[in-house]
């Protein structure tokens, strides 16, 4: 799918088909993760795939959103460097951004919805994904077949209320 | 350009041609980092679009790299919420990363270079861009058209290296 295709038809999807993916299809879609660049190419990172109804659910609960165990799989991203940035951003945070961000758009080109999880708690899952102490989840994210047509567009703020060019004022 | 053409062909450029970028080129690229998701769908964030020469080259000086300053244009992706997320991850850190992820994307599908930068002075960068106290440069990116021909990929891990099936362990 062309790129800007990918762009505009991405959505937040909350509602799925009860239908797997094809072995192929997550295959392409991690190999998109593993493409994507990194602070000093370090890669510290895990995808934890689950796909276990149990666990699955356990995830859900432990997020507060029950439409999340719908999902036939969910990855987990976990960060394992906790290395700060001279510019004193979290490196971990920013490279797993980087990498879901990835799998999401290669989702989408797949033909497949998924939905960003920054809302979790991250000692519940961390146990339940048996996740070592010093590593994080940074984010977690669904995937499998949309249920429904393509929802309209959320709306974003104006180009001009966002760019600055130069600098601020 | 195809989704998996642009992920695979996309590197680090730190060698630029003198050459402008179009203004409809740039309003692309800018175009796709608004239309990135963020938590909640909140948008906590400001593109800075640094063309001018004199402050590309002290951008380049505050990140201690000097290669910085070739590239016609310097774009600073700046959070602007502080919100930390239930799970204990920054959401601007995360939304930045997604906005910026996509917007190196759409560059190299306009056939242009960029290069993450997180290492540069956080407090000295802020001054340079008139950046609000309260506010974050979370990452920057240069971009323009490569010099050379594209590097060989860096190498990654392979996949069962970072891909973890249900659990750790």
């Amino acid at each position: 799918m062309d790129f800007y295709d990918v762009v505009s038809t991405r959505r937040s999807v909350r509602a799925y088909q009860d239908r797997d993916i094809p072995e192929e299809v997550l295959s392409r879609i991690l190999e998109a993760g593993r493409s994507a660049p990194s602070g000093c190419n370090l890669q510290n990172w895990m995808f934890v795939v689950v796909r276990d109804s149990a666990r699955r659910a356990a995830l859900a609960e432990a997020s507060e959103q029950k439409w999340m165990r719908q999902a036939p799989v969910i990855v987990a991203v976990v960060g394992t460097s906790g290395r700060t940035m001279f510019c004193g951003v979290k490196a971990d945070t920013v490279d797993c951004a980087i990498a879901i961000d990835h799998m999401t758009l290669a989702a989408t080109a797949e033909g497949l919805g998924t939905c960003w999880i920054g809302h979790f708690d991250q000692k519940q899952c961390k146990q339940l994904l048996s996740v070592p102490q010093d590593a994080k989840i940074i984010e977690m994210f669904t995937l499998g077949y949309p249920r429904d047509l393509p929802s309209k567009r959320q709306p974003r703020k104006p180009l001009d209320e966002i760019v600055r060019w130069e600098h601020y004022s």
